[in-house]
């Protein structure tokens, strides 16, 4: 364990932040050294304290046996990087908190995603957006940073819309989603409003894949300029977000073009050999009937989007496909963790 | 039960066959005298014959009773009336044989559809292209005719998209679907394919979706000229089909235009007071969360559409929406049953 | 509406406080008047103060406005009936400060059916034990009186062992229960915890199921004393509680003629043809396959349990058989509404 | 791969023949080198020929490309070892043919497992009926031998009675079972059957947990005599069979003594380290609401059952307790591999 990166986790018991501390028991770079929660959960042993515990399976005995801490950035000096899991009604103030104290925060919270020197970092997608901390820690005055992850459905759609935007340009897109229920953490949804049925809202989720896909895909200094629509809609299945997409490119394009520059792309974290980068970022499968949550959710450890049907759209005369991906991994806490992997190799940790 | 029309309903076995039967035992007008299927089934008691028996709940004793007839013609000389559940395969020859024997048959199959001499009525939508009858029994020189219902995701879209076109005209229409597995029939879906799953593809599904939908809302003559395009996809409701529907007007319209004209939308089936017309036939919502399949897809009896979340889109700068409807009634034997309602009424049966 | 009796239901917010006002809507001898609820809800519509609202479907319009009253016994004093959804903490005081202020008070609590001189009516199984009102008028001083319907479980299974205990007598029993998620109310278990899962716990149920059946298949004043022990567990349905049950009489029987008994089997309730008393209160089904929770569980309206696969048990050498109830509507708010309804024939209402 | 044995799959192409074929590809001592399957697969790519394919994930190339082979036993001349998940129908003489030519055959197919020379073999269970192979050769005149394993909730309930039977000796067991779907194969289970519902009747299930629980935990020779009797019932669950069982052992024991015994449970594959056996066999929970059948089928990799809630048992004045394990492995595919690696073990092959 030499020469791990002691990170702490903060928001540790509800679903996301578990999916963190998972994922960082079999990260090469980072170890879990601080889980911290809200008042309530202070002091108890980190299994006791976890919701739904035992949904994302099993942990070590070691992790199990954490003793839970407060939020406070000063009880934890020992630490190299934060990663946040926090609601985002606290995430607000108890972020920069962390950041004053010269902490780097990689958070899932939607608090300060839309700041305009906060990147929203989906690494495959706009890494160069790095670049924002240098103006954040110039304008905030603080040593540390604040670098959020995108919303787990935009997380999906612009890893999938990168290679068509950088190759073809974007005018148009049109996106409706079935997501996960994982997706609005536990209890989240009951069971009486979703057995035999489907929610057809999600709260904010429509304007935050608008807003993010435009702040995400423009320069750090402009957002881009495609239209973009959304129709969210929550269905019943565990985990994975799967969305219908609708393209209108600058340039004429057919299917195989689209599918070629989607088999091909890669990005920084491959080229970077990122230990959670997967390789290919993007899997395009020929089946009439994939990807499908259950079966392609786990491609490339959760952090590859799965796309398929590429084919012809009469409305846009251009394209229209299916993606899908893991709403917890790459739509949360996996990013956030591939953008900490994204800082310690340009030297920001 | 003196003056009740008497029906023979084709391919009485299957789901829909089931639900014709169902519905057909409240109707005031119509009565089911003969169920006809597959070798298999003939001489059998009905309720023994059914596929998936009782999934749609208890028939009477005498329905229960009848015994199953040959797919013969020949053999149903005193039924006025003929619908047909049959699958596609073998529909578009029986269908025809029943025709030119002087039945008049309503159709759920998807084999005569596309004749440009058969109509696919959806009354609300387009009762005028009743007219085609005439055409057909010249072509064909039959006494009989064959009508048909649209595919359930087109009869349930239509019905929404009707009082726009009307009022605004179309120009481009993107929808894409959440279905019931109740769509596939009995067995169908196989349950190790959709819990915890999503399959994105349902066979031939997008193609008549668009090109039934356009034939419809043109004149009897000529198809409509607006841009449709689709994805379909199989979710895991019992029934009930859900639809994201994103739209772009000929007209400049706000969402309050568009609720407007949906709330004051009647049409013929409604004028003439048809037993199975909804009333009204769209069921506009106005909670955030609204329809959903379990909550909403039994107004009207199943035969409305419950239309929600009516707000302003962003790509083609007009409206966009969420439809549901009950795919074996308003999407199947419902909208069959309307049809011949509406062919009684005028002068056809 | 002239001549009904004015109903107030307490804790009418939650799923089986609905159920009350829903099934009440359609009752000939009562009539809501009063909803009250916890502080939460006061002064609110009523159609604004539920939970999970919809779920049960639609109430009319003047239920829907009515204004949430406090759960205060002071306040109600033109009503004829109080009917409780109150949650078992609160229930105790607030049941028995109606019950001091005159009111009959019919239960759907655990709260007070382990005390002595309260009955736990199930009509058919025990409706001689009314006569513990007196007795608990005496002893407690009060004009009022509280009368509780068993918990879910004990309802369906206690209703299809009556027969079997009248006529053969009962030794020992064991049932191992497969229950909806609505019985843990709204909202209750998290989709996350029952997709492809089972719970295999439910607080406290098989402490009720084994207490309450011997209290209540005893004489008034002394519990039976067959043996009895059960098996809890939740699995993915909406509604309908079903029940695996191994029984061993006290004389030899074979399965038909448990079946014989059951299929004959009437009770008081039928007798004074009460208005929801279903008739036969026990169906029993001959199919290898039924009862059935979706198929089944509206049989008598939700009033009647449906027995199936009565067969030969070789470990009591003795039978076995399953047996589905709704656990909303027998298990709770019908049975207390069937429990008013005898209190009225019997002259105490 | 140098010196793995070879093995062939008979009905490689369903649910349990894909499971074999998935487990083996990770089996230190076997590879499989013939899948084979009826004729209509025949001479396909066994990608291609699976049903339901993907449901059970990935397999590697090698394995996808395998030329699916007829079910011949003349035509497998090299191959060590046989495995079957054929459907009982066509097993019986299948089977025979394959041991006449000389091969071991480890079937999961029912049709032997009832033979008096045909061990049921569930290793930590009844490890010694191995000795039944003699026997059957003998008698049989043939070379080759029949092994199977018992039924899919058999193996389940077996494995967690064995150390009770062991050490307290059992007199009475009743077992009440949540299965699921995947232990009806593929397409099994229509979803229109399972959505919202519990189906109370498996085939033949109940018979065959009976009696070959009783042969199973009897000598080669005989039978045991304890009594048995069980209920059935299909959930909504992909893979994990949860069962309920009451037990009545020959000496008074306590909760605790029943743990202890389970906990401390080791038998012949544990001693003799096979690969594919589990540590522990029984894996003791002491949540109140474990096991689980999606937290918890994977335990032991799917080989280990596991067992929680063991608490009194009022009926039979002993314990009841709840028992979980993977159907289509510890049930099915992995126990015949098991039973394979014992044979491996001694001597027979």
């Amino acid at each position: 364990m030499a020469g791990k990166l002691k990170a702490a986790v903060l928001g540790a018991t509800g679903m996301v932040g578990q999916m963190f501390v998972r994922l960082l028991e079999k990260n090469p770079w980072f170890k879990v050294e601080v889980v911290a929660a809200s008042e309530r959960s202070v002091g108890k042993r980190y299994c006791e304290a976890m919701r739904g515990g035992g949904t994302l399976g099993e942990f070590s005995e070691e992790t199990m046996n954490l003793e839970v801490q407060p939020l406070n950035p000063k009880a934890l000096k020992d630490v190299d990087v934060v990663f946040s899991a926090l609601p985002s009604d606290v995430a607000y103030k108890i972020e920069e908190d962390f950041a004053k104290e010269g902490f780097i925060v990689l958070s899932n919270a939607s608090s300060h995603r839309m700041d305009p020197d906060v990147p929203i970092l989906n690494p495959e997608v706009n890494w160069e957006h790095i670049v924002l901390i240098e103006d954040q820690r110039k304008r905030r005055n603080w040593d540390g940073a604040i670098v959020t992850n995108p919303n787990c459905t935009t997380a999906i759609l612009t890893l999938s819309l990168k290679p068509i935007f950088d190759r073809f340009g974007l005018k148009r897109v049109i996106v409706s989603t079935m997501q996960a229920v994982s997706g609005a953490g536990y209890p989240g949804v009951a069971s009486l409003d979703i057995i035999d049925n489907v929610i057809p809202f999600i709260k904010k989720e429509e304007e935050k894949v608008c807003s993010e896909s435009l702040k995400m895909m423009g320069s750090p200094e402009k957002p881009a300029s495609f239209k973009i629509s959304a129709s969210c809609h929550r269905v019943q299945t565990i985990d994975g977000h799967l969305e219908a997409v609708f393209v209108e490119t600058e340039e004429k394009v057919k299917p195989e073009d689209i599918v070629e520059v989607m088999v091909k792309f890669e990005s920084e974290p491959q080229k970077l050999k990122l230990p959670t980068a997967p390789s290919p970022p993007i899997v395009v499968r020929f089946e009439e009937d994939r990807p499908q949550p259950r079966l392609d959710r786990m491609a490339g450890d959760g952090m590859a989007v799965v796309v398929g049907r590429v084919r012809k759209d009469d409305v846009f005369e251009c394209v229209k496909y299916v993606v899908l991906g893991h709403n917890l991994i790459r739509g949360a806490a996996g990013c956030s963790i591939l953008n900490a992997e994204l800082l310690k190799a340009k030297g920001y940790l």
